[in-house]
């Protein structure tokens, strides 16, 4: 308890997906697969006198993260969340729903509000999901390591695999992508193709089988944007593995893959553990 | 790939469980509750010359753990096993389950075997349950933390939840009780008890809740030795939180519980990641 708690959340990259709408956010989601990141968001959350409104500060600057501020309300609490972000915001790597749970694990501890992990991870997902900022990234950053999304939603409904298998990973960002447009467009195509990705990873759940799937999805959706193709291609020329991160004008590699084709990516790992507690 | 790989698997103290048998081993298993420990087991998979017998040694010492073994047949591969521990066995840690954990992952890695996690959970699991060593170790130890398990079995059927806390977590060892003979007499008064441990952890996810049921379990099942039974109640009476590990000659303390009491205690921690390649 006390006053004032921090949890770590590890950034989350969705290699690709399909998306599953429906009326209850607790329900809707996403499949697909993706890399949990050592790099990630630690999110402080601290009490504030009754009365005094909520307040949200993203590596230093006072902001409204839609997502947060619900899960706030959700567990009835006004408080002052303070996150840093080792990840930008708006690039695919799941800096909202990061924030977003962090925010519900630490704001149950200051608060005592004794919610199971499981529940908190649902408060943060539907809270997501209502924003319309992410699918999938919430339960595979309570999860850690390489999530295989195999069934949308939250963890009581929900069915989470993953590969067996750490990497380092590289990145580099070319500016901002809108999660929220593109979902709320046709997503059938996305899906139709994101369904077909995941039979395929789960036939052979291997790093090497993600990084093929998440590039076809990638070409085949038509998401690519210009400057993540040649990078992509760069990577490849290399003998690297990348593709585009989900949803985000953002290349990741495996390795040294952008290293080796003249990048001067940002460097980290797959995180083996989920969302905790600091 | 590779000729070797090595794997870290979490130990796992269960505070309190039910039984549930099934003639299907990765069915079978236990619901309850425990801690994962930064404490483990380290297992290295080594690749040997086709022909040539499996061989498993746990501390520099050569010896037979039947869920290895049969991990290792289920995967199909001869290999050599080293497994370093830094916890005793036979003493309520879980260590036969993560020697079969790591070996899975270990040797998914080293041969090339292309299961995913769940895969190799479950072949692990199935393991344990029919050497008759453990019903929930390996369920837990793959998820790590502070694990709530709701429905028993491998991951395709069970269901798992957890307390969202981290903590200090110190121990001491009186010696062996076997859990095969625990689980092989009548299980009935276990599982009526542990059923009302859980639906009490389940309204309340929280370590303080944990302890309690855990106490009341190990009181009400009559599994107390002497020796734990006195310990338990030293740690009470220095106003901290003990239980015993079941199944293990062995007492539990959260923080600073048995070190505030007088024991000289092994410390450790709750492990925030699952079972994981290294």
């Amino acid at each position: 308890m006390g006053d004032e708690a921090t949890a770590f959340v590890p950034g989350h990259i969705t290699g690709f997906f399909s998306a599953h709408p429906d009326d209850d956010p607790t329900k809707a989601g996403s499949r697909g697969a993706g890399v949990t990141l050592t790099d990630g968001v630690e999110v402080a959350v601290e009490r504030v006198p009754e009365g005094t409104e909520s307040t949200v500060v993203l590596d230093g600057e006072e902001t409204d993260i839609e997502p947060v501020s619900t899960v706030l309300e959700t567990l009835g609490v006004s408080a002052r969340v303070e996150a840093s972000s080792e990840l930008p915001l708006g690039a695919g790597f799941g800096v909202s729903g990061a924030t977003a749970l962090g925010t519900a694990l630490a704001a149950n501890r200051v608060f005592d509000r004794k919610l199971s992990f499981n529940e908190l991870v649902t408060v943060a997902h539907g809270a997501e999901v209502q924003a319309g900022t992410g699918l999938g990234d919430v339960v595979a950053q309570a999860r850690g390591g390489v999530p295989i999304r195999l069934e949308p939603g939250c963890p009581q409904v929900n069915k989470l695999d993953a590969i067996p298998a750490r990497a380092r990973v590289e990145y580099v960002t070319f500016g901002e992508l809108s999660t929220s447009e593109v979902l709320s467009g046709d997503t059938q195509r996305l899906t139709d193709v994101g369904t077909e990705a995941l039979s395929k990873l789960v036939e052979e759940p291997t790093l090497l089988s993600f990084m093929y799937a998440s590039r076809a999805f990638a070409r085949e959706t038509g998401l690519l944007t210009e400057q993540v193709a040649r990078t992509i291609g760069d990577v490849t020329d290399a003998n690297g593995q990348a593709s585009m991160a989900m949803l985000g004008n953002t290349v990741f590699a495996l390795g040294t893959g952008l290293s080796d084709a003249g990048y001067d990516p940002d460097v980290c790992a797959t995180h083996p553990a989920g969302a905790m507690l600091k």
